[in-house]
Order: C-alpha cells, then structure tokens, then sequence
C-alpha cells in the first residue's frame, strides 16, 4: 500500500489515530467486551469504563458529567445540538443566526429548519472569515432560539471571538429575557485552542474524535449497545490532545509559517486565505489564480503528497467552495485553492518536499494552457 | 479486572471480538487512516477498503453491493429498515404486520408507525415462540405495506420459518397486485443460520457485527466520515462466522444438549422455553418457579459466571420478559428466567462448572423463604 510513503498534509480531513489511543482501546475490544447494559460483572466493567471516559471528557471541558453526549462524530453532533436545541425551544420562537462559512453540517441542519418554518439568518463574514459579535447581537430579535457559529473554521482556519460572541447573545438575551441557546462547532479548535465550555460561555460543543489523534465512528446511541473502545479511545484522544495542545501548536505553526513565507516567495500571486493571525496553527490555504484546485490535489498525489482544496466533504465535485466565496472571492479564484493543513507527526524535510514539489507544480499548470494549445498528445 | 476469569455465557448480549477481526481492523487505525471522502491516494485507499468491504458482506448474504448499508448496529438497522420502507411505501397503505415476540428495537418502530396513524397487527406467536406463516398470510390486507418477522429469538433462540413466511407474503402480495416488504431481523441468527436473502426470500434483513465476534457501533453514515476499521472488521466478522458456522453450530449444540439435558435432570421441574429443536444451537432458556431470574444472575456472578435473564436490553428492570409473556406464561414464571447462550471459545470445563453452582443456587434460592424467616442474618 503506498499510503505508508505519502507526505500527509490533510489533518483537518481526518488524523492517524495516536498509537496511545489505540492502546487504550485494545483491551475494549478483546478482553473487557462486556455489553454495558448487561447485568452481570463483564457487562458492568463496561459501564464503569464508559463512566470513565464520560468524567474524563467533562473534566477537559469543564463541564458536567451528564452534559456529555457521545454521537458517531461530527456530523451527528452538530445535527443533534441544532436539531436538538430547536426542538426544546420551538415554542419560545423559530429564529436562528448562523454564518456563511458554517460547515455544511451546520448549514444542512439549519436548512432542515427553514423547511420546517424556522427563519435563519445567515451572517456575513469579513474579507478573513471572522463574525463580528456585535452583528450577532443585532441579528437577534424576539423570535431567536439558537446561535451557532464555528470556532475554527475548517478551510481557511480562521479563528472567530467565541467568548465574545458568547458574551453578546447572553447580554441580549437578558434584554430580551428570552432563553437562547449558544452552539459552537468545535470539530477543528480540538487539540489547537482551549476548549473550555465556561470560559468560552457556550450551551453547547460539537467535537469529532478522528480530528484529534482519536477513533472514527465512535458512538454512544441512546438505545443499542455502546461502542465501548470507541468512547475509551475518543476520552483518551481529547486529554492527550488538550494535554499537549501547547507544543503541538508550536511545532505546526512552526511548519506553516515557513510553508506561508516560502509560498509567498516563490509564487508572489497567490492569495493567503483566512485570518493572517487569528488562524490555527496548522492550517495554510493559498488560492492560485488561473490554477484548478483539482489540478494542484492531483499533481501533489502523484508525488506522494496528501493535500486537499476546499473542505473535504464538497470535494468530489467541482463547486467553488461556500467558505472562500464568503470571503468575497470570484468563482474562479476559489477553484484555485490550496489547503495543507499540518499534524503532530508532520516534519521540516516533508514541508521542504512540498514547498518544492508545489513551486514547480504551479509553474507547470500555469503553462499548461500554451502546450495544449500545440495539438501533441 | 476480574472479567479475565470469569466464564462468559452471555454471547445473544454480545462476543468478545476474534482477534482475525481486530488484525484487520489494526491497519485501518492507523497506517491506512485516510478519510473515504478524499480525493487523494491516502483517502482513496480507505474508499477502496470500503467498497471491497462491502462487496465481502454481499457476497455472503447473497445480494447486490449497493443493497447493502452499514449502520451502528441492530437497532438502528431495524429502525432504518422498518422506517425506511413504512415512509416508501406509506402512499400505497399503512398496515404493518410483526409478532408478540420481537426484539424492543422492532416493537418500539412499530409504535412509532402506529403513533403516526399506521395500523399495527402483532401476531401471537405459538407456545415456543414460533411464528406461524399461516397467519401472517390471514393477517395481510389491501392496505399491507411491510411483514416484519425476527429469524431467531433473542431470548429463547426459536426460529422461525422464515422461507415460508416470506412465500406467504410473496403469494398474498401478488394476489392484491400489491408491493409488500418483507424484513426480517436476523441479529442473532448470524454465525449459526444460512443468511442468503434469496434463499429467505426477505427484502430486507437487519445484522449486528458485535453479535458475531465482529466490532460494536460499526457505521458508515450518509454524511460524516466513515468508520473504515469499524466496516472493515465486521466484513471479516461476517465471512468468519459464515464460513465457520457448521462447526461453531456444532461445538456450541453439544454443549447446549448438555447444559439442557442435566438441568432437566437435577432441576426435574425446571421449565425449557423455547422450541425443543427449532433453536439457535447456542440458546439455553429455562424457567425456575419461585426463583427470580435477578437472584440467579447475581448468584452465578458471585461465582465468575456471566449469563442473563431476558433480554439484555430488558435487564436491569424487573419487568417479566415480554417474549416469555407471549408464550403464554404467568409473570411469576417468567420473572424466574435464566438464559444462558454459548460462544465458540466456551469449553466442557465451563459448561461443568455452570452446571454445578447452577444446580446448588437453584436450591439454595428455592430454600430463603425459610430462612428469611428465622430473623438471622
Ligand atoms: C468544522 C467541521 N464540522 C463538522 C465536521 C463533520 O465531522 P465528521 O466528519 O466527524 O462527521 C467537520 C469535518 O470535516 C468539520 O471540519
Ligand atoms: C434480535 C435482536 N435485534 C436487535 C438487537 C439490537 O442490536 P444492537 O445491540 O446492535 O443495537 C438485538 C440485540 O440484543 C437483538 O438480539
């Protein structure tokens, strides 16, 4: 299999799990296999464990025990809370403020909303991607029931205020003496910013496992039997994760500095996209104008280079991204795009291999047009 | 951790996973951990797996590849399932036809059609839990859109005819010119009945990994990042348990007929629940008056003994067995019930060992009234 000598520059798709995690997770599936719904002592080992797990992920997020709610990932979770926290409050009103730049999960779940009767406001985002806390406050009316604006975004990486926008829709929400509840999409803040509920002021907080060194799929129905080595491992995925957020973020944006300096120099054209500071540390999305996105992915892979253009869910297709025409950006510059987004495990000599495979790259596509122009084939 | 030691007889709850699972599922963890939706080589392998996973499973249920559809596990296939077909076909009528005697996880559908103005017809099932084909074919009307009938029981291990079930509905169907889905929920019928849905003659089939040796919360979701270990694994799990199921069957009939013969002999009036041949080979369930199950189970647990008492979704309730009521017992009866159901690593020395504090337990609770009274304690 050759995945084991590709470069992998596409963390915010998904991460190798961390072979601690891994660890962790073996004895669920062999030894300690108990269903915990099962009376007897292997069936309630298992429930001890998953108790566990619940209080260890309730610690990293200071929240409590029984506020966590495990869901098969991302997508799910951000389905759950909106889904979730619209039907509690349906009564109270049917209004609910989002922004342009929102995961398609957000966006998806918040459509289902309008088709159900629900007004949704769908709030601009600067020239960088961010959301201004005081266009939150003003999009709020008496009829709003829930906010929910990302903490990172997944593309661009760009950072928004989420204390402060916290801080705006519960100050309304006073005025207004109104209930409304604050979600946030944290699925790629894990592992790079703090994730604690109460300095962040949030209700709730959507986080995804494979994101952060943890398992894919892991789950925890309501009914049906728990995937126990999952939760163990999503538990031990979130403290390592928020353990060593400090020197993981150091070393990636060590990485990505030098990947945003050199692009800079080496192709003067291209656009930086997202927030020049207030962006994760390891994430670098460049626009080329007059390049496919499609062409650059291809190009790198088949040096042995994992990147991906846009969010990996819309690629497949062809659309310019929703997050960079948010931006402002024209269609066509949009389909030129670039993320390389970086990883604990990443090193210095695999950046020097892609900041020369990519300046060659993009010279070549720029020429393309000319040599198809020749009739060879 | 004491489940090391202690003798598992609790496999229709759920298997320890076969280490041939979990050595396929390793490298997706970890070297092969690309995200199916990307469009690079690292995400395209785990797409490759995902599909060469999915072709492995039609392969033994004897259908088309994309007829198959990976969900969480038993209770979210039969919701999808049942769901899935009442919402296709709601146009056409909305009766659906199941039995007394199925899981929660079809029952709790079936309610949820019924509070959405479907009509629900629950067939009684014989005095060993047995399905009579005859009466699902009475029972279909005009307005017939779904039969949803369980392959084997949970609880007692009946099985029921399926083939001719499905060819009552088959003739019916045809009969009113209508489309009638069949589904049957074969969660414990893997690993010891033939899962050929051509064969059955089912529409639709409801499987559950961690049942067969295979990993819990397996799920490939619509949207969201799949879980490639989780697929991976339970393709390996159900050729394994398809491959092997003669001998598995086998090994685990001997030490039933063993298990059953010696109760019926120690405990004379000790009550076999369940058809007395048309069983899953690995389903022990007896009924002691006077004896709650609950004290059994606690009983054989002190002693390293893990077995259950109605279904495992049910315990840790005290309500009677919905499935022993359906046959036809008193609720004192059933709440006397001890189901005990093999596994492939199970041995002659466990079976030993079970029959032998078994048999003093049973005695011992069936003597406390006595000693209850005597104001020890
Ligand atoms: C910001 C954001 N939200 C939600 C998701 C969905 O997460 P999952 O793939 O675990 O369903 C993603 C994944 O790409 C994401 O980046
Ligand atoms: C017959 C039957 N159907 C459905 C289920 C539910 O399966 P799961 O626990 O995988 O959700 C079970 C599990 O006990 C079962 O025995």
């Amino acid at each position: 299999m050759t995945t084991q000598n590709h470069i992998y520059f596409d963390h915010a798709g998904t991460t190798p799990m961390d072979e601690r995690v891994l660890e962790a997770m073996l004895p669920y599936f062999t030894r300690l296999f108990g269903n915990a719904s099962s009376v007897h002592t292997v069936g309630q080992e298992a429930r001890y464990a998953l108790d566990a797990a619940r209080e260890r992920v309730a610690k990293v997020l200071n929240c409590r025990n029984r506020e966590v709610v495990f869901t098969s990932g991302g997508t799910e979770s951000d389905n759950a809370a909106i889904r979730g926290a619209a039907y509690a409050l349906e009564e109270t009103g049917r209004h609910v403020i989002t922004a342009a730049a929102e995961h398609h999960a957000v966006l998806h779940a918040c459509q289902m909303l309008e088709n159900r009767g629900w007004e949704v406001t769908y709030l601009p985002v600067d020239d960088y991607g961010q959301v201004d806390p005081q266009q939150v406050a003003n999009a709020i009316t008496s009829e709003t029931a829930l906010v929910s604006i990302m903490y990172a975004n997944n593309e661009i990486g760009t950072i928004n205020p989420i204390p402060e926008i916290s801080a705006a829709v519960r100050e309304r929400a006073q005025q207004l003496s109104r209930t409304i509840v604050m979600h946030t999409d944290a699925v790629q803040a894990a592992g790079f910013l703090d994730l604690d509920v109460r300095r962040l002021g949030v209700d709730m907080m959507s986080l995804s496992g494979h994101k952060f060194y943890g398992p894919k799929g892991e789950r925890e129905r309501r009914s049906g039997t728990e995937n126990v080595a999952g939760i163990i491992g999503l538990a031990v995925a979130l403290e390592l994760a928020d353990g060593h957020r400090g020197e993981v973020g150091a070393h990636c944006a060590v990485l990505r500095d030098r990947i945003v300096a050199e692009v800079q120099r080496l192709v003067p054209d291209a656009i930086l996209n997202g927030h020049p500071t207030d962006r994760l540390p390891n994430n670098v999305n460049f626009s080329f104008d007059g390049v496919e996105g499609e062409s650059i992915l291809l190009g790198l892979d088949l040096q042995g280079i994992a990147a991906s253009s846009g969010s990996a869910c819309s690629s497949g297709s062809l659309e310019p991204s929703h997050v960079l025409l948010a931006l402002g950006q024209t269609a066509d510059t949009a389909r030129g795009s670039l993320r390389v987004t970086l990883g604990k495990y990443n090193t210095d000599a695999e950046v020097d291999r892609l900041l020369s495979v990519l300046t060659d790259l993009i010279d070549n596509l720029r020429q393309l047009p000319t040599l198809t122009g020749t009739g060879d084939d």
